[in-house]
């Protein structure tokens, strides 16, 4: 695994200041969302341990679990080719999507293996 | 599994007519690579049942292997509950990155473990 020394956010490829977080379960593999960070929630989640995001559709930032108690424990941060997408594992505590599923991914719209 | 029926490439939530889709393995549950759909690449992908994906800095459509030989064939696509990013699992034939890494998220940039 090579480390790739993020010194500064600014180092990170931004969109409109944010960049796009996956969340992954660090024990299953499953992946349990997505959501956008700007430099403020990436910090919060470096200081905390637990993720921070900002919502583009409230203009604010959030945490995750605030309201829920869901809270994701960070256990490494991995960032891809391009600097342009993170891939954050966690501990999920309860169900990661708001409807009460375990992941936000729970609709499948195709699958090749019953065509 | 819920099944969501998308009739219609605009029955996604689209940002400047794209939407992010995450790679995963299928097998091993490894995320591969994040790139983004327009509607021509999202067809592409259910007709040859292989990956296709809109390059915002080429302005053109791809076929990941085309030139590598490195293709994704798609088991199924999933939607995430406010159905603006897909998950992909696929049979990923060697390697996810131009790099030659099996997966571009190859870089770790924060380790809370080893804090």
């Amino acid at each position: 695994m090579i480390k790739y020394i993020v010194e500064n956010f600014y180092d990170l490829k931004l969109q409109d200041g944010l960049i796009p977080a996956i969340i992954q379960d660090h024990a299953s593999g499953e992946v349990l969302m997505m959501a956008y960070m700007n430099e403020e929630s990436f910090k919060k989640t470096l200081e905390t341990g637990k993720t921070w995001f900002y919502s583009r559709s409230r203009n604010e930032l959030w945490n995750k679990g605030g309201t829920s108690g869901h809270f994701q424990f960070v256990k490494n941060i991995k960032i891809d080719c391009d600097r342009d997408t993170l891939l954050i594992q966690v501990e999920q505590i309860g169900a990661a999507c708001h409807t009460g599923n375990r992941t936000c991914f729970y609709s499948e719209i195709y699958n090749f293996d019953e065509k």
